[in-house]
């Protein structure tokens, strides 16, 4: 059995909010049916927020649409109009209108609010996805999509790089890939982007505090800039070189990588301007239990090879059994931490040397 | 300042190898560019391993990139013939070619391997990427891109849904979405895809013996099926609701949600037909750590009721005194348990009760 495409196009018109991924390619990224519907339209929105539309590429998309002719009518909005959503909802009750936005429109909030918005009050809306920029720069840097963790963004707050950290951890442990997207504003005349060197200072910065390892000076990562456009950039290495690279204007993409496929590697090589061999960052990071078990085991060994040579010292040869036995069982739990720690049971190995750590003060107190 | 997009389009042709993303809506879905360059091409290879492109829409192709008229070359290829590859790169050394592929091209790893190849050999190559199904399927859900953690693949082999049970439990934990694909394959006749029903049985399974809270039939979860076709579907519910549902022919993918944004639940119930009201299944999963305190906190308080009132059976004053010293530190201990599982720091509440336990058993040792 063959399958059936959606099928957009129609001859005649219908009241309706059409919400159009531009893609990452500008004007000519535009596929066939979302030009079908375009010209169509009695009124094209075009986002600028999230976007970067030039206005060469403005009169490229009247030109394509048919503005010339007076059949559509763009107007360019911002963040503001779109999250208020009035007046596009209501003309959408009455006329054939189109949204244009940057990427696949679904990934930014504001989008997905005004569908469920014209949803709720019954208007109908459709959407035809676009090119996503957070799945063509993971593809352009060879890493595999299914490797990825939680995405998170960094900003200029203070507060933000605490998040980031704890989310690269959090993947890290798990051997997950990070994508940290950068902050970037393109509100009317000014764009704001901010530097993946301000970034990996502020999470270099945190490490001194928090000692993880979950974003070092030797941690390996691929910043991506500018993905889709001319200038287009993808720099791979430690963070030590990384923070002395050029990295020009927005947006970025900072990825933190986790444990590789060995295809990776190679593509990582391939693909992107490699400045340092590509390591394993999930050998840098400090599991909380596992920092546990290593700093308790030698200490516990330390305690009971103490009190078992202070045995001599007890008076009765009744008290001297019930020590030994217990400190024999201790021995068995600290062994256990050990073998439990190898097999990745964290949970049963903070239990035993807890135990272990329990037995041997409860026989030494009162001494 | 304005930026400029990679500019594709050139009037004459050079010896190249692209890689073209045909997104999801079929040859009407390709972008200008893309026709551009396809207009060009002296070989169009068309992917039909992760594709269901149909008979009519290859005719469509053929029109649209003027084969009539004796300019290009479509061949529909398989999975071997791109595993390969040594055809289509050879043939970039001296033609334009292309290759067209379902989706995000690179997000298959087989066009990643095409492309490296291709670098490596110092051919040249360029990549168009294309409307993505996995970021169009969760902008479809209304749920939030960014709060996905690792994504996994449920094939029919048995031993897949252990991995894909593992990974729900790690994405919960951390309070992730799980975007589960079920297995697709679309060869040259025959299209084989993985019920989600039994996707679903088979993790139910996996529940009644692992115990972790991960997913049962309380569980909510979204099925999207054919994403982008004209029968596409989504179904939100209780995986006791899903099971008994038809969700006909894949592809399908299984998202099990983890902690919502409230935009969610609100997006989840206005674009999916939504059977059951979407609850957090974060509150089901049992943290291995947390599980153990829940159970041994109220093991070791009897443990140390019961060792105190044997303590009038002590026969000296000085053994009572060092015994209760031992049991109220013992005390303290499992409330520390308490106050750490509370605050969420589990490493310690797991080493504190393990201390306490230990305190409490080497004290009535000998007894």
């Amino acid at each position: 059995m063959r399958l059936q495409r959606i099928i957009i196009y129609r001859a005649s018109k219908m009241d309706m909010l059409w919400i159009i991924g531009l893609g990452i390619y500008g004007v000519r990224g535009l596929s066939l049916h979302s030009l079908d519907v375009l010209r169509r339209c009695d009124i094209v929105y075009v986002e600028r927020y999230t976007s970067s539309i030039t206005d060469d590429e403005l009169h490229d998309l009247d030109r394509l649409i048919g503005k010339e002719e007076g059949k559509t009518n763009t107007i360019v909005v911002q963040r503001w109009f779109l999250e208020d959503g009035r007046q596009i909802l209501e003309k959408a009750r009455s006329m054939e209108i189109a949204l244009i936005a940057y990427g696949d429109p679904l990934i930014a909030t504001t989008h997905t609010d005004l569908l469920v918005r014209a949803v709720k009050k019954s208007i109908k809306a459709n959407v035809i996805h676009g090119v996503s920029g957070i799945s063509s720069l993971v593809g352009e840097t060879g890493l595999h999509m299914y490797k990825f963790g939680r995405t998170v963004t960094i900003t200029s707050e203070p507060q933000s790089a605490v998040t980031v950290y704890g989310t690269i951890y959090d993947n890290l442990i798990l051997g997950n890939h990070t994508m940290v997207l950068t902050e970037y504003k393109d509100g009317s005349e000014e764009v704001f982007f901010l530097d993946p060197k301000i970034a990996l200072s502020s999470l270099l910065e945190l490490e001194r505090d928090q000692k993880s390892g979950a974003c070092h000076e030797e941690t390996f990562a691929v910043i991506v800039s500018r993905i889709g456009l001319k200038d287009e950039k993808k720099i791979s290495g430690k963070i030590k070189s990384l923070i002395s690279q050029d990295f020009g204007e927005g947006p970025h993409t900072i990825i933190v990588t986790g444990l590789f496929h060995f295809a990776e590697i190679d593509a990582l090589k391939a693909l992107t301007t490699n400045i340092d061999e590509p390591t394993d960052n999930t050998s840098h990071v400090h599991n909380k239990s596992a920092n546990m078990i290593e700093r308790y085991v030698p200490k516990a060994r330390t305690e009971l090879s103490k009190a078992r040579s202070a045995l001599e010292n007890e008076p009765t040869s009744t008290e001297r059994g019930r020590l030994t036995e217990i400190f024999n069982n201790a021995e068995n739990y600290i062994e256990d931490a050990v073998r439990f720690l190898r097999t990745g049971k964290l949970e049963l190995a903070v239990l035993s040397i807890g135990y272990a750590e329990g037995l041997i003060d409860a026989a030494r107190t009162g001494e």
